[in-house]
């Protein structure tokens, strides 16, 4: 596994060359419309003074990183405007792994492609730690694999691929004993606002001094284009963070953050809401179409993504294509995500075109 | 000396809290409008399809890779875009330094103040070589500089700070040293539309193996704060950097990408012509008033910087303050750009105060 486009985009390609009409399970753009502040602030911005096109500050506009701030409740200066949350992961793990905290790396199996990629690119040493069943944190296990060597774990809740929402509790246990090996714990909290359960609780929350949080709008403004993310460092951690971000990136794109900051600003509630209720939708079809076609899969807590697993069709690549080319519905092959679930298949629901998908799922397996 | 901006905060925020009135010669931000194109390009970017506002591909929007190799006269394979130039920097000091070429960097003195930064986050041995007298390459001496255990040397052609533009010849001979040493060469060429000599040629093309070119529109279509860039690179390197740019930022800003697409299509010659000859009028009253000062300097043959030295008045921090007390005209320590010229001082044209600045410094150093 070497990171996530490649496989992506060799399923995409797959599907596009395919004879029939494949329904794109594959890829985690959402599918609905941005907050209408997105447009209008990209269209304030355009008629906007000259100056406005020049270098913001390094660390993001000063507004947008206070607005980020007072909604995380913490102190501005902790915060860095990244070019997404991946820039913002980027940014964590090289905080660790660039200090003498030594090169062990623990990731969670299933797991996100990018966070394997970035260890390998920064030196870093992975050990990969199987989820619990259910696809939350197995804290005993993830706890013992960090030893003095580890300078770093990297969790993400709501997960991607599992769907699960972590227990505070659980991440606390994992951030106490990254503490006493002088580890640090980077949290990828991006999609904080696809939480079904009521029960998501920011890292935030535990005010610890060897945790970055990160997260963005990608996923919640339907803007992953836009590439607006954010890192909150504790004090101690910030400034080579932003010394980095300035080395690497300068600054991130001026017309993207402030079209944010205004959709921060105009965006009520309901905006939210509504993607929320479309997905929870969507998980009940598609979960009540595994369940006609005898398949096992967890019902996600959180985020937009289901993990399912046919009997006697294990999700190899093969296996995607044949979905593609007999079913019509393109899903990713659990390797994608490490070893845990490499015979499972991941469908991302961020399409209209789910209850079609799970029609014809159900067709095909449950025959 | 470490990175460039604390030391340019720092003399902003002097300049700021003082007293009198203090014109600007310290940022490179250009000062005049971008293109209209720009503009409109936004607005219609802003009322385009919500898909468009999803991830572009990881090494830029097709039309516009396109439209870039189009202009550099090479393979659109070659061109990844980037966050601006200094991602692509990173992106091409990173692929030298990411191999097993060793860890020298060798730079040339005066030098932006980026570069040393960046070659010590990616762990890079940094060694300053002098320019000749005018600013130029001393090819003798930077050729003599490259070794074996050199894996990379960056050059800045229009260079900023000296306003140099390289020779075609110097450059290449120190590309072909380095290729006996099997070191890249990364060659900035972002001021690349500022070229007031009519002799700048790119080094895309010397069509050599061993070089990365590097640019963006921050400067040409003065829009500093959208990050857009480009880096060029040899078939047989770009596929690890695409993975690195992949890895650290997914992709750059979309709305950035397309407002620069339809720029690129739109913007005639003129106004490239218009912010020349603005910038040669500028160098021509500003040189002027160094005459009348009795100061040293070059005069530029491209980017938009002058270098001068007065007599007496080496170009330290605190006379930098002096000149914002007591003449109110913010300029550059030379401190800040290595070692060679650290009794000079850097001034920025980019700014409608140029001639007020020139006759505040006439009658600060003529008396």
């Amino acid at each position: 596994m070497d990171y996530q486009t490649p496989q992506f985009f060799h399923v995409m390609q797959y599907a596009d060359s395919a004879d029939g009409d494949t329904i794109d399970m594959v890829s985690g753009n959402p599918d609905w419309e941005p907050p209408s502040a997105i447009r209008e602030g990209l269209h304030e911005y355009a008629d906007g003074d000259a100056d406005e096109f020049q270098y913001p500050p390094s660390d993001g506009l000063a507004a947008l990183r206070e607005e980020i701030a007072a909604r995380r409740n913490v102190d501005p200066d902790r915060v860095i405007v990244t070019n997404g949350t991946g820039e913002a992961n980027y940014l964590g793990m090289a905080r660790a792994l660039d200090s003498d905290r030594g090169d062990g790396v623990v990731l969670i199996d299933p797991v996100y492609p990018y966070y394997p990629g970035k260890a390998s690119m920064l030196g870093g040493e992975t050990r990969l730690v199987a989820a619990a069943h259910d696809g939350g944190l197995d804290t005993d296990a993830t706890c013992n694999a960090i030893s003095d060597n580890t300078a770093l774990v990297v969790l993400n809740t709501p997960n991607n691929p599992t769907g699960a929402v972590y227990d505070l509790d659980a991440v606390e246990a994992v951030v106490e004993t990254a503490a006493d090996h002088d580890a640090l714990v980077v949290v990828d909290e991006v999609y904080d606002h696809f939480d079904f359960s009521g029960d998501f609780e920011s890292a935030l929350t535990l005010d610890a001094d060897n945790v970055i949080v990160t997260s963005g709008v990608s996923k919640s403004m339907a803007i992953t284009g836009f590439r607006v993310g954010y890192a909150v460092f504790p004090p101690a951690l910030i400034e080579s963070a932003k010394t980095r971000h300035m080395l690497v990136n300068v600054t991130t794109s001026r017309p993207a953050q402030q079209a944010v900051y205004e959709a921060y600003r105009e965006t009520t509630p309901d905006y939210y809401a509504a993607a929320r209720d479309r997905l929870q939708s969507r998980i009940e079809t598609f979960t009540a179409a595994l369940d006609a076609a005898g398949a096992d899969y967890t019902t996600p807590d959180g985020a937009f993504y289901v993990l399912a697993q046919f009997e006697d069709f294990p999700g190899t690549m093969q296996n995607v294509k044949t979905l593609i080319d007999e079913v019509g519905v393109a899903g990713m092959p659990g390797a994608t995500f490490g070893t845990a679930r490499e015979d499972w298949l991941r469908f991302a629901l961020v399409t209209p075109r789910v209850e079609e998908a799970a029609e014809r799922l159900t067709d095909y397996f449950a025959d």
